[in-house]
């Protein structure tokens, strides 16, 4: 007898099926029992015997028995197998799950981060926690879908790299057959190359920063959604699929998923045709007139000033992102475009959502000489980025530009995830990989600057 | 005025357009010339005066022109636009290129490996270059579209992992904030794991081997085609999903780039509604048999094997693609599954394909006891591997087991390249990480037995 998905047993009503899947719990009444039966599609009732009753949560089995519908005062609505059930005629356990730690089935498991993680295999199992992954799965989709519709090309990058992207210390060092090499910061330079041979690319690409902080918004290994355009004819070509790009992820996530929004208690951003675009130096005199804090000097823009620009874009355009415009040119990645009427600018945008960053890109330089005085003034060597970057430039670079939407931080930002972890199946921090690292992490041996060695404990 | 690509010129005879590209080639007689200009769709001539003869190739232009008919007799067959060509009223130069090293626009360049390596930014322009990523794209998407119709869930899983997945010593070593760690030499563990969670699963995932050896078939980092699935009823349902996989990917490929396979002068393998299946120990008697070596007492199959086996099932069956099965638990990864019939036999395959393998695959040991008595008997510690992949077994797992397809392989294979280098945008091997590492890498200090330090040149 084939297999039948559970949700597929609400058209068999009256037939004898094989269901299969993980005892997701069981109610015990001494000669009656109900178990509820879960496979990828969804949940199952079943009713028995004792045998049914003394199954292990979690355990796998494979039930043949009669579909029937329910009594209409035990309809389910919770289910989408809730008026049916089924009556069990013969229950073979393949593997037997160990007693739980704790009651994994609960709509919200009511446990501290660090405890979910340490139980990971298990607690991926709660079907809100699971949610979260379908969703992260349809915003890759359609990431992919809106740009191949747009004659954009997948590409795939390495991540080992000879030296850091980004400039700064922090990257991983890798031990590389002898020689030093790191984990890529990004996969921006090559994203830059591979716009000189097939003009538009995106890339779903790992990417790592040791940043040496604990924090709710950073994981040390992350998915980054990328994608970088050439032959533009106005910078705010890469601002405006940007917005394509978003919008077509919130239009499929919503059409699939709104079981899941609702799960989570969530609405999509509300968007509007034209998305509110503002220079980040009119921005910081926004918030000045409608607050009185006055951050007109700062630099940069800072979380308060985020969430009050959300604001003033909701109340005069009716929308939750709003794209923020030339950053300072200090304050930005090396590669960025200058705007040409004032310098101390570039042509560079954050796509901000409810207060939130959830994409960051601009132009590009593409001149020669201009890298090669660039890279230097940040007192780097030119030699160093020339195989493949700097000569992809030698040999004619249209105008180029692109973006980059980190896949753990908009699915967190979507679902309102109060912590960037919940958004990663596997987070890595500096804390973590997989197990904690004071307890499992071994240690590495390391030279000090007189040469005497500091480390050899092994745990 | 709006940019047209230069394929949609032929809509648009009798009109002006504006183009924009790379200068392909110039052909100048005094006061008339010749270009091709390059864009992302292929390429168009352009006819003009003196300025059109002194473009430097690989400038990247804008050119307004009218589009006329050629006179037949100089119809070019070999481009789309052969019959058009444009009447340049104005060129801008948006950036100029340096004198190029090489000839770039031979339809094969002729250069070595190395070279070609050394000059990636500019190699991969060329066409038949480039083409092989443009294959490569379309291999992952078929991949993906073939599972996710299948109910397959896509899943993104990290790099850094705290142990070696596969044991052995050919793994790369992370500093992970003063902790050891290292780069996962396959996403193997973590997609069983989600097996548990999904049923389904697939990935796209990096993955790198530290093998300190320089051959045509390796890279130290390289993209898995990655499957998983659970309550599989019998083993040869994973043999089944990885035929119609590869299958998928040779229909988008030959519809969709039958340009290229012409390029190429490849044709896609050979394919039987029935693979051929036949088991490693049949394998090397039928071998003995057809050709007198004697390979029966041999442990695994060698490539002269691989190629005779490949004959066999082109002259029996029709196919260019064969099944070997059963290999022997000794030489399998310790998760594979026994054959309960013989227990030094395992339920795994590799798919063989003109005489070389494309993917690997079989079922996995799904009992927690199981599973640590074997990592025990490796002589490994269960406890390395309990969070997250030893949890996973001991709350329940279903009968599963899954697949693996080298992206940068299999595109090799289907366009017969000799080396699977020149399946790699940027590949990675012992020598390189885009620059020769005798070239420009940086030594790492290393700390002898003795505790004295062995390098400490920096170059």
């Amino acid at each position: 007898m084939d297999r039948i998905l559970t949700k597929d047993c609400l058209q068999k009503i009256g037939a004898k099926v094989l269901i299969k899947g993980w005892v997701n719990n069981v109610r015990s009444y001494g000669k009656l029992a109900f178990a509820d039966i879960r496979d990828r599609s969804g949940l199952i009732q079943v009713v028995g015997g004792p045998d049914l009753g003394d199954l292990k949560i979690e355990s796998v089995v494979e039930i043949i028995g009669l579909i029937r519908s329910r009594d209409a005062k035990y309809f389910n609505d919770k289910l989408i197998t809730g008026k049916i059930e089924i009556e069990a005629e013969s229950i073979n356990v393949l593997e037997k799950a160990a007693e739980l730690p704790f009651d994994l089935h609960q709509p919200d498991l009511n446990l501290s981060l660090p405890i979910l993680l340490d139980n990971r295999a298990l607690s991926l199992r709660n079907k809100k926690i699971q949610d979260v992954f379908k969703i992260q799965a349809t915003i890759v989709e359609a990431f992919r879908n809106y740009l191949s519709a747009q004659d954009f090309t997948e590409i795939f990058i390495p991540t080992i790299v000879a030296g850091s992207t980004e400039g700064g210390s922090e990257v991983f060092p890798v031990d590389y057959f002898g020689y030093q090499a790191y984990l890529a910061q990004s996969p921006q330079l090559y994203k830059q190359v591979l716009t000189s041979i097939f003009e538009r690319v995106f890339t779903v690409a790992h990417a790592y920063r040791a940043e040496p902080s604990v924090t709710t918004r950073h994981l040390t290994e992350y998915v980054g959604l990328d994608v970088e355009m050439g032959f533009i004819n106005d910078w705010l070509d890469i601002v405006k699929m940007a917005d394509g790009v978003v919008k077509a992820i919130f239009k499929a996530v919503s059409e699939k998923h709104q079981d899941i929004l609702d799960e989570y208690g969530v609405t999509i951003p509300k968007t509007v045709k034209d998305t509110p675009v503002i220079k980040l130096k009119d921005a910081l005199e926004l918030i000045y007139k409608r607050t009185g804090r006055d951050i007109r000097n700062e630099p940069d823009m800072d979380p308060e000033g985020e969430r009050e620009i959300c604001r003033w874009a909701l109340e005069e355009f009716g929308s939750d992102l709003v794209f923020i415009t030339h950053f300072y040119t200090k304050k930005r990645a090396w590669y960025s475009y200058a705007d040409p009427k004032n310098p101390d600018e570039t042509l560079t945008m954050d796509l901000i959502g409810c207060g939130v960053e959830w994409i960051s890109g601009g132009q590009r330089i593409n001149n020669y000489d201009q890298l090669q005085e660039k890279i230097k003034s940040r007192g780097q060597d030119p030699a160093d980025f020339e195989i493949p970057y700097g000569q992809t430039f030698k040999y004619g670079m249209p105008p180029e530009g692109g973006f980059a939407i980190g896949l753990e931080r908009i699915t967190q930002n979507i679902l309102g995830l109060e912590n960037v972890r919940q958004a990663s199946l596997f987070p890595r921090d500096m804390e973590r990989i997989d197990n904690r690292l004071s307890v499992s992490g071994k240690k590495i041996v390391k030279i000090k600057k007189d040469g005497k060695v500091s480390k050899t404990s092994k745990k």
